[in-house]
């Protein structure tokens, strides 16, 4: 074990800190709740994003750029939006600095108010719907597909990096469709296309579900969710995506003349996925020794380490190996450093997750062979040079399912169904993770069993089959049951 | 002619507004000064990106993101700097909305004014290089090579689309490195790749050179520039290229240990370009019909439409000439639209500037052939469909050629050496463009011209061969010509 990684066991929030931080992911910045995504977590970052954004457009959307900031009057049009968004945000009021008069340093220039307060975004719909009338006219305009990839910035209080901090990177979808059945049908193929990306690049298996009236986005009259479970059994909200009626169209006069000629309001959609993924990547697949990343998203597959330093001999038959490796479109990097011993640098590369590693020195060459270790299992073993670009292709693969089957694996440990109220609390306390239970569907059995035990619904399945039961706070009859659980 | 555009010799400047409109690239929000990138511009911006970002990790730069906001303390560490940016910035001080209490709507929370206002980044050296004082210990450390794609904002009075917005989308390189020389190499290298990308895939011609002092960027030793020529003879700064000195790791106390444990400041570089290119893109090539794309940055090269509806024969055959221009890379869209007449489509991609159009009817299939036409020069013939994908394949190369070699042939037109005032006066006024002039060297010499004449100096040419001559303004010795122009 890493020495300097504090144990899940011993504390998973401090091991977590530890791994962001020691993996070079990101760090605190000298503005309050604000990130720096360094170099090693950023293309972490970009592979995801390359690949979201590859998979929005085989789903014929575009990308587009609106502006950074809402004038203040705009979070107001969608009464419930303005509930959720208005209170905790960066607030423009001036656009001048000058120098302090009284010393040194610059201060604000009061002459230079703003009529208007701007608001930093912390999420698009105003700003967007307020151009779309202007987009909008006739069904022939509809529908409209567009994403926007930005910063967004929420004044959380309790900043954590990637999972809540007060300036994110995501990237927000905003449709408009003529009809409410192809708005839905929209919301719900975003939610696929996360569902997909999640578990087929990510390895993190995810709950496609429906959010309750209470933990719905605010503005919208369904939001969908995918939840992902993490190792100290906390759930991790991925992505939403939410269908959003004709609030926004209403609230800022979007209409559209049918083929009919008739005037009515669009429909829209919006959906996100944010620098969160981050935190919900790292807390699904990593171990005490470091970062685990699954291959398909790994910025460098294979890295290659010299045992115990490069020589021509070796050097040759690295070169031979990346060149076949890079012909499979596999990313490999040959670690030619010299001043670090060889035990140094796997402890290194552990540490940043990289999914395989060969170590090549005087005897494996002796023997036509080479190491090979992979990251996941942390196994070992000898094998031939003759087609090894084959044989690490195929284990590459294996990772990478791997990995979703472990992680599988211990939602399916970690998923109860408990059907009185004592079993539920016992569950949460003991293992935690997704617990299936029975609810009256009201906001107040949800609010009264969040106090008792911090859990929230995560999401009623889409999957969820109808059974009759009892609602394990009150008892009231119920349809169906929910999944609850403690969340990040 | 489109009727919807203004002729360039009618309004020049409403020439460039009507594009910007009427080819979908971005418009005016509700927010001043802020641009909506619609996305048709944006998918030209995003193929800029792509080929800058490779262009950079070529170089070896990799990619990160540091915070939007920067303690307002943070702009006063560099002096000259604060000067600069310090000046016409959003500035927030409050961090809480609260519904009003006087009536509807929300208003600003004085309870939740910040200790330090946070400015929005008008530009990064300052938290970067407070963040570079963690990272950089010894000299083992450096170089870093490190990128960011962000938005920034400048409080601009006058704005125009892209030219010059309060918000605007650009990356911006910031290096570290433990010798004066390194620096300076890589400040030109990074003006070098400018260069490149401006020529050969924006096909707009650029000086290069360095910036008078009066120029310089607001913290820099020097600045280095590359200067494009735009069709009404302003020029138009497309990208810069900083030295910064030890100026920033002095400011915000960077050091390291060289070899012989010795402490220095560190050396530092930063550079950008920003969606101003597309202002510069606009204004280089297209004509009073619209826009006009190179190929290698057209997110469409190829157009098919059906003359003068789609039917199954004409569908057969171009999905068969689809297929091979896919094959060699060629991005193809086919029009399939049966309400719009070909005659409306033709303008329509005349006015996006789409590379080529093909135009296929019953009478070319029975002749086996197609029509060709070339958006840059608007010459169509008839090409006979065996061999068509190699004969695009070429054309758009001579496109991608004759634009550049056309936007040279016009900066070569208007590029005049003057020895008089008189002479400087009477070119300004008549031709503008570039002129090559003598001056003493003074910053004084260098605003009075302004004054006169509107025309600033451009840049210093790196190529620029010494030659005795006098000031043409104050008659004073000078030991090359610079380049002056009018500029955007």
């Amino acid at each position: 074990m890493a020495k300097e990684i504090t144990s899940r066991s011993e504390d998973y929030s401090q091991w977590y800190n530890d791994i962001v931080k020691k993996a070079n992911l990101a760090q605190n910045s000298a503005v309050r709740g604000c990130m720096v995504i360094k170099p090693y977590g950023f293309s972490i970052w970009e592979k995801m994003q390359g690949q979201l954004d590859k998979m929005f457009k085989e789903t014929g959307h575009v990308n587009a750029y609106f502006p950074l900031f809402i004038p203040k009057s705009f979070l107001s049009k969608e009464a419930e939006h303005v509930e959720g968004f208005a209170k905790e945000c960066a607030v423009i009021t001036h656009h001048r600095l000058m120098n302090n008069p009284d010393g040194p340093g610059v201060v604000v220039d009061p002459s230079a108010k703003l009529e208007e307060e701007l608001v930093v975004r912390p999420t698009s719909e105003t700003i967007i719907w307020n151009t779309y009338r202007d987009w909008i006219n006739s069904y022939r305009d509809l529908p409209l597909l567009i994403n926007q990839w930005a910063n967004v910035v929420r004044w959380e209080m309790r900043t954590r990096l990637f999972l809540r901090t007060a300036e994110f990177l995501w990237q927000e979808g905003h449709t408009a469709h003529a009809t409410k059945a192809e708005a839905v049908a929209e919301t719900l193929q975003m939610q696929e296309v996360y569902a997909r990306f999640a578990e087929d690049y990510m390895a993190v298996p995810v709950i496609k579900g429906v959010k309750s009236a209470n933990e719905r986005f605010a503005g919208a009259e369904d939001t969908y969710t995918i939840e992902a479970l993490m190792q100290d059994g906390k759930a991790l909200q991925a992505g939403t995506s939410h269908f959003l009626g004709q609030n926004f169209a209403k609230a800022f006069d979007v209409k559209f003349l049918d083929e009919n000629q008739k005037s009515e309001h669009v429909w829209a959609t919006s959906w996100g996925v944010s620098t969160r993924l981050m935190g919900a990547l790292i807390m699904t697949h990593s171990d005490d020794d470091g970062l685990v990343v699954p291959p398909k998203l790994a910025s460098t597959q294979v890295v290659i380490v010299p045992i115990p330093k490069p020589n021509d001999e070796i050097d040759a038959a690295v070169e031979k190996i990346s060149a076949e490796l890079k012909a499979k479109g596999i990313t490999v990097k040959y670690d030619q450093d010299k001043k670090k011993r060889p035990g140094f640098k796997f402890a290194e590369y552990e540490m940043h997750g990289i999914p395989v590693r060969l170590g090549i020195g005087k005897r494996d060459l002796e023997k036509g062979q080479v190491e090979v270790a992979r990251r996941d299992t942390k196994e070992k073993s000898s094998q031939p040079l003759e087609g090894i670009a084959d044989y690490i292709e195929q284990l590459l693969e294996d990772i990478q399912n791997n990995l979703f089957q472990r992680a599988l694996d211990f939602r399916k440990e970690h998923s109860t169904h408990v059907d009185t109220f004592d079993e539920f609390k016992e569950v949460l306390e003991t293992k935690g993770g997704f617990i299936y239970a029975h609810w009256d569907g009201t906001t107040e059995t949800e609010k009264k069993i969040k106090e008792l035990t911090k859990a929230t619904i995560r999401c009623i399945p889409n999957d969820s089959k109808d059974e009759d039961g009892i609602c394990v706070l009150t008892g009231a009859p119920s349809k169906r049951r929910v999944i609850f659980a403690k969340a990040y």
